[in-house]
């Protein structure tokens, strides 16, 4: 038996990142960019809109035409045009004068405000009676107002949102650099484990973690590639680490739990060309039986066997180093602050992720423990998220505030 | 000009959403189940794991034979067998017998519970000396721990999660039954905007909101359909509007927020077959000159030109309405708390929707709102969410804790 307990913590895990190799990038349609990464800054080619534009239905006017304006002593202007959508004025406006303009429209040359359709009245085709005076720059967006030309837009290494798209479609960014997904293999391994499409006989289970771990690589924003069920021995397991590790970016090899696979699966690991183990043993409950492998520039990730310690192993570990490979900066806070329903106790030197139900009560937001071990999928159903106790603390207390990771 | 203001508040209009048609199911592959509508309840059809199974490397016992055990006065058993993974032991386990079982392994008939490999010794191949008592359920799962047969696992109106999909494996589904994801036909309208591939001239610009819009009905778990961009005039918008309520579950049409224009988006929403327009109007802000038509049993939205409008109003009303057209029963909460980082004036009878950027200072998170009007896209791609103002609050105080919903 190998020694069993090289173990790490959190941010030593984490610190490793960087020994692996970012993606590079590729360019693709705006139309498919929702949640990708941005690999390029992106900074305005012009100023936008481009023009003074006006925001209320109503007449551009030179703001200073009219002060003193009221209901009890109207301003009269000449009206010289009418603004047509889409189309720069081929007019200018000047004092005491004014032009029909709707939302949206163009301010002609000379006009610096709008006055609201509500505060004038026609008195005939080319006299407009306004009851208010407007300042400068009002009921308009000027012409940089949105952004200047030259100003940073997003960043590189954010994932785009919705309105990230808008900001590209507004500078007419039809494709876009992003970073390439990184391409995740999933192996299961377990003699014991069958495919989902089987019928398992007394003694054997089907395969939960590739499906799982498949559908969390696919919401972290990576591609997942299974690669089924391997054998517990040393040559199957060796030939598919080898495959799957020269086909993906990212291998993640998940069962083993009894101390004979874990050698076996240490074995091909160490086996695999380049390769090195950076930890076996992580300090941390669930997933203390995590393997992490640098081969070359790839991470190779051995994950516990119990579903439920597989989830927070790829939740706190795997996802920020997949983040980091994938160029991704930034992801966006999923936390919800709650009030812990009863006493938690925990050890000092181990982090503690405690899967728990978010309910209602007395206008707070409590969060309740889910009791269960960690092979039970169960537990993640009904989980609403996870709290973290620390690895300094050795417990915390019902009533405490605390952060939820949703998942 | 039709009259403006037939204004509802956002609670009306939530509550006609049970006017549209709920729609179909449909069978998919598990693999390409994430985020899709589960439309069916999930019942354990046999228990799980099955069988009992160990969660530690070591000897499978009756809890008995080891009562008393201890370092200085061991007790010994006799080792009748080698549990092989996957496999149903042939033989039983009685009193004062063990047999050797690793993680995931099968305990056979008798036994009840396992001892841990760390505290035993092996005498010699038959003989166990075992230095700690267990209790019956140790270091083991029952057949039933995980899900029993016939417990509701999984209901009807959830969307799956990566657990859920690990569960849906579990019991051998390889394909859900989930609900058709709905299909938003969105068009936008303005004789002043270009696609995002033209040129602008003076006086035009590109269109955000088809893109901005696609996103979230993406990012909300619908299909997008892009129908370009149509110009101001009766008889184009009537020809799009048609075409795109044949071809789909939920029209936006989104642009035109002068008088003029809306008038016309109505006039040709109003000719639509079996129409009638539900309101026009709401009283939030920003978002009010928003229309619905019920076309049959299809939802047609008029949404504000203003590209920030268009968003709030999609987030607030479009989506809760979206959910339910789609089967969603449940939307995860994606709300921080954080302290405002100023004051807020709002008036009574309107829900504001302020856009804020979430910061760390002082050990809190806050909230600061971001200045600039609601036709800006910039102001969106700054803000990490959106506070409300509700329409009984005539203001928020700088300090006071609020509910962020993250964009």
């Amino acid at each position: 038996m190998k020694e069993f307990f090289q173990v790490l913590d959190i941010d030593a895990v984490l610190a490793l990142k960087e020994r692996f190799e970012r993606l590079g990038n590729e360019s693709i349609p705006l139309g498919n960019s929702l949640g990708r990464v941005l690999a390029e800054d992106i900074v305005a080619p012009s100023d936008l809109p481009g023009f003074n534009r006006a925001t209320m239905d109503g007449f551009a006017v030179r703001a200073t035409s009219t002060y003193g304006a009221s209901e009890s002593n109207p301003t009269y202007l000449d009206v010289v045009g009418s603004v047509v959508m889409g189309q720069a004025p081929a007019f200018s406006v000047g004092s005491g004068q004014a032009a029909r303009i709707a939302t949206g429209g163009m301010l002609p040359e000379g006009a610096d405000s709008v006055v609201m359709l509500e505060h004038t009245d026609n008195l005939d085709a080319n006299t407009l009676e306004v009851h208010r005076s407007v300042a400068p720059g009002q009921y308009m967006v000027a012409r940089d107002e949105d952004m200047a030309q030259g100003r940073l837009l997003l960043s590189r290494g954010r994932p785009l949102k919705p309105q990230d798209i808008g900001v590209l479609a507004a500078i007419g960014r039809h494709t876009v650099g992003v970073y390439r997904r990184p391409n995740v293999g999933i192996i299961s391994t377990g003699d014991e484990v069958v495919p989902c499409e089987a019928d398992p006989a007394p003694g054997q289970i089907r395969d939960i973690n590739s499906h799982t771990l498949a559908a969390l690589v696919q919401e972290a924003g990576a591609q997942p590639v299974a690669y089924g069920i391997v054998k517990d021995r040393y040559e199957a397991l060796h030939a598919a680490f080898e495959k799957a590790l020269e086909e993906n970016d990212i291998v993640l090899v998940s069962g083993g739990s009894s101390v004979g696979t874990r050698d076996l699966t240490l074995d091909a690991l160490e086996a695999l060309e380049q390769s090195r183990i950076l930890f076996h043993g992580v300090s941390i409950r669930p997933g203390k039986p995590t393997i992490l492998a640098q081969c070359g520039t790839k991470a190779f990730w051995g994950l516990p066997g119990h579903v439920a310690s597989a989830m927070v192993v790829f939740t706190v570990l795997v996802r920020p180093v997949l983040d980091y490979v994938g160029g991704r900066l930034i992801r966006m806070p999923v936390r919800v602050r709650a009030r812990l329903s009863r006493n938690l106790a925990s050890v000092q030197g181990r982090a503690d992720f405690v899967r728990v139900r978010l309910t209602e009560k007395e206008r707070d937001s409590w969060a309740e423990p889910i009791l269960g071990q960690s092979g039970l999928i169960r537990t993640m159903v009904e989980a609403d998220g996870l709290v973290t106790i620390d690895m300094n603390s050795e417990g915390l207390d019902q009533g405490t505030w605390v952060d939820v990771m949703l998942i």
